[in-house]
């Protein structure tokens, strides 16, 4: 026999993610966690998902165990389409791509558009799969850097200015930061993308989970001439297991997106999109999402007074105006690895920033999720790293 | 602004399916279909799967819509090892990794094996969506002809002693032809896939729809030494529309194939995979099996009745030991497109051959399922094909 079969050379850049490695850590002891991006359980419309299921199944059962099309449900788009004109996007129907979560609809967008070698500019840090993916795509990266607005927009400007397909935006309270894009950079932003044809991937999986201050209007929705691909999904205001995410963009480019989805695996359970649709005709999202939103507010809350009352003078960190986690920067002398080694010996874990980050940097970061945990352990853990931190400086 | 983006590479070979296209056209209308690779869904447990849905959100409604791991639901993942056995594959739950259904499967698989360029062994017909997924890997093809005993293994003989990374095969059943490779050739190949180190996926969708004589042992469960991955799925004895399906391999493999699945959307849906999982250990899916064996075998004896009746003496076509299609092979002078445009004006559908054939071969080839239509449309669908094709001999 010969040697064994080689795997692709793609697989080369297909790494195991840190965050799920902890995951199954995690799921193996009791821990105080700040690492994972699960949101609250306790808060899933439990009730009303069973209740939309059984209506579902009692009363158009075939359809909702049948094959079907590749684009989605067509109850469900129209849907979307009608919820995104309210954000400001001009889309209909043919514009919404039903995809497993937002991750496929990355992951799908990325391989419609990239070759090997191909420029993606990216905000530094940002989200760890959506650089699983472009790695996958053997992309090349344009980092852009951040301040307490998000993205620098000269950065931006300079990177599309070179040959860059590209750009990877999380304009709402940024996985992993926390942090916002202002309202006048997103129309800078639109204005430079307009100028340049790069296009724009804009992920607001955080959409709704916003906590201060009004929602500001997708790039997407700023943008006149740009290609534009904006993605969401009813992960984190329903519930993420039922795998149920979106795309939307121009209408030729949806067709050849829902051809790849055809190909990646046939369509999106016929179930999973009927109980989602049913439950937001038949209940009320809207109050679903305030009641998430005063939760989440609060433990945000809680952590940043936690913070504030135990953390050294030395320690920064984000005060994210929604989403699911905050940004800390240790002094420069303090390693998020070697941090989270001593922290889960005494119980308590959180997400080291280097993953988040091209080329080595943010060394000295980590990302806390602060929706996850109950109010009186966010408040004990923030309490351990605290003194850890200390004993460190 | 510079001219539109254009699209990655790989999607000049990303093309529509013809399948997909006719399912649309005959959703606008009311067809005699022998077209579509629907299963019959009156044939779907409904009332079992609305009670599983109630029951697993009722007792595990978090964790049925947390976000779970990337290999799937455990103990689904043992009870599939399980059965597995059954069929002759000692696997256990670490040999497992669960799908959006079969598509999926044979996506991930095709991705992780294939560079651009790599050579696929293929038989000649084969399933249309794994051409599409090896065509979208720009595969090369080294074509196997059949007889009604499946492969000719001096063909794959022949095509394995060239650099051919991957044996595509679909024993049992296979679609579009509903042929069944034997015993003695599974024996053959098997021990040629060990002597070559080609990788075998081996796709069995159809395992359960054995209708004639036992069912035979997977390819899989022959091989010693090859590094086989065998695929399969739910959709056919439960239902397609909760998209779970799986992969099968050995653990090292199964693990870069997860890392894979993890970047294309993290997971399985958790709550399908616990519906299938309650309703595989609290309902009788060896019963389930059962009924879908006599309604389809009956189905498929109908069908075989009418040819029987009333085609001419130049038309041959398979008799499927199983599975949902029946293969036809028209004189060479009728072209299965031109054919199809003629029936679908007289009500009739059915999918022309030549889109499974590499090289535009089987243009006088054409595909009927043979379990979806009700039993009286069958008999009157063959009969006025029947009376097309003398109107064309």
């Amino acid at each position: 026999m010969e040697s064994s079969p080689q795997f692709a050379a793609r697989m080369k850049r297909v790494t195991p993610s840190d965050i799920m490695e902890l995951l199954k850590t995690a799921g193996a002891g009791s821990y105080i966690s700040f690492a994972s991006g699960l949101p609250d359980p306790a808060l899933f419309p439990v009730d009303e998902l069973r209740l939309a299921s059984d209506h579902v199944l009692s009363t158009d059962g075939g359809a909702a165990l049948q094959y079907g099309p590749a684009e989605g449900y067509p109850p469900l788009r129209e849907w979307i389409a009608k919820r995104l004109n309210n954000r400001g996007l001009r889309v209909k129907e043919k514009n919404i791509l039903i995809t497993n979560g937002s991750q496929q609809a990355l992951d799908l967008a990325a391989r419609v558009y990239l070759n090997d070698g191909d420029a993606v500019c990216i905000e530094n840090p940002t989200y760890l799969a959506a650089l699983q993916i472009f790695d996958s795509c053997a992309a090349e990266y344009r980092t852009v850097s951040q301040d307490d607005d998000g993205m620098i927009v000269d950065d931006v400007e300079r990177s599309l200015s070179t040959d860059c397909k590209l750009l990877f935006a999380l304009p709402n309270f940024q996985n992993p930061t926390g942090r916002t894009l202002s309202a006048e950079r997103r129309k800078q932003l639109a204005a430079i993308l307009d100028r340049s044809g790069t296009v724009l991937l804009e992920d607001d999986a955080y959409h709704d989970l916003c906590y201060d201050g009004p929602t500001l209007p997708p790039i997407s929705s700023l943008t006149t001439i740009a290609d534009t691909l904006y993605s969401s999904t009813f992960s984190k205001s329903i519930a993420p297991g039922l795998r149920v995410g979106y795309l939307c963009g121009p209408e030729h480019v949806i067709s050849r997106l829902t051809q790849l989805k055809q190909i990646a695996d046939l369509h999106t359970g016929s179930l999973t999109q009927r109980i989602v649709h049913w439950y937001v005709t038949e209940y009320d999202l809207d109050a679903q999402i305030e009641k998430l939103r005063a939760v989440y507010r609060s433990k945000r809350d809680v952590m940043l007074s936690a913070l504030a009352r135990s953390m050294p003078e030395s320690v920064r960190w984000t005060r994210p105006a929604g989403g699911m986690f905050l940004w800390m920067t240790l002094p420069e002398s303090i390693d998020g690895r070697a941090l989270l080694g001593d922290a889960m010996s005494q119980g308590v874990m959180f997400v080291p920033g280097s993953g988040f980050h091209q080329n080595q940097q943010g060394s000295n970061t980590i990302r806390l999720n602060f929706v996850s945990a109950p109010a009186d352990q966010i408040v004990s853990g923030i309490s351990i790293l605290a003194k850890l931190i200390k004993s460190r400086c």
